[in-house]
């Protein structure tokens, strides 16, 4: 796509610091790192979001993680790593193209996870149930 | 595994709020919901995290999420969504049964995400080499 700018980095028109690349990947550093070692997987078929447009890629992008990742924990001595995608505007999608962030973490980062409540079985079965009538 | 409670809510030793489930994949929602209808998919097979005893299950997994979340979406009318997954106790992996957060958003709910800072290209390209050099 012509706007993305995540399509004009792996076109190479935008500078990025490359981590890795291959026919259905690429991989670079984040401008604006979480963490140090803080890096972006993508598919290089533009795509708005997970839910869209993929196909076999995403099995791609998932190799192409779990490869690439033990080399970016060793180059900043990580103690463990997030995973995260952000699916629409909502959920703190800026850059409209799929992307995988790789969260590099340490122990006592002092990172918060987002606040958690307890829901009673009930309403998870009652919810359940709702889900599963919509996949069905 | 005998001791992963998430091995025996697969098996059934342990009760859920069941989505979905098919040879290779499981998904419910989770006790402790950051937002409704937050809900977990993990493999069938057990492996500690992302990065061991994966093979194709991962796919398989990437492909059940993609099918299972409009589902998700359309039964707590959320806007967007959150992939993410904790690899390791410094990353805040609780169960270490790899599993993948499904975490609906919806506008303006108010999730702050974790705080970056600007990384200069002089860093980003110096951490970028030393990332490549524990690749190859």
């Amino acid at each position: 796509m012509t706007d993305c700018v995540f399509c004009k980095i792996i076109k190479g028109e935008l500078p990025c610091a490359k981590i890795y690349e291959d026919e259905y990947a690429f991989a670079f550093l984040n401008l604006n790192p979480v963490n140090p070692g803080h890096s972006m997987v993508i598919p290089k078929k533009h795509a708005e979001n997970m839910l869209l447009d993929h196909d076999g890629d995403l099995h791609h992008v998932m190799d192409t993680i779990r490869k690439i990742v033990p080399a970016i924990m060793k180059a900043v001595n990580a103690d463990g790593w997030n995973l995260q995608v952000n699916n629409g505007k909502a959920a703190g999608q800026v850059i409209f193209h799929t992307h995988f962030h790789i969260l590099p973490r340490f122990t006592n980062d002092g990172f918060k996870h987002w606040p958690h409540k307890e829901a009673s079985m009930e309403e998870r079965t009652k919810l359940a149930e709702k889900v599963k009538k919509f996949l069905s």
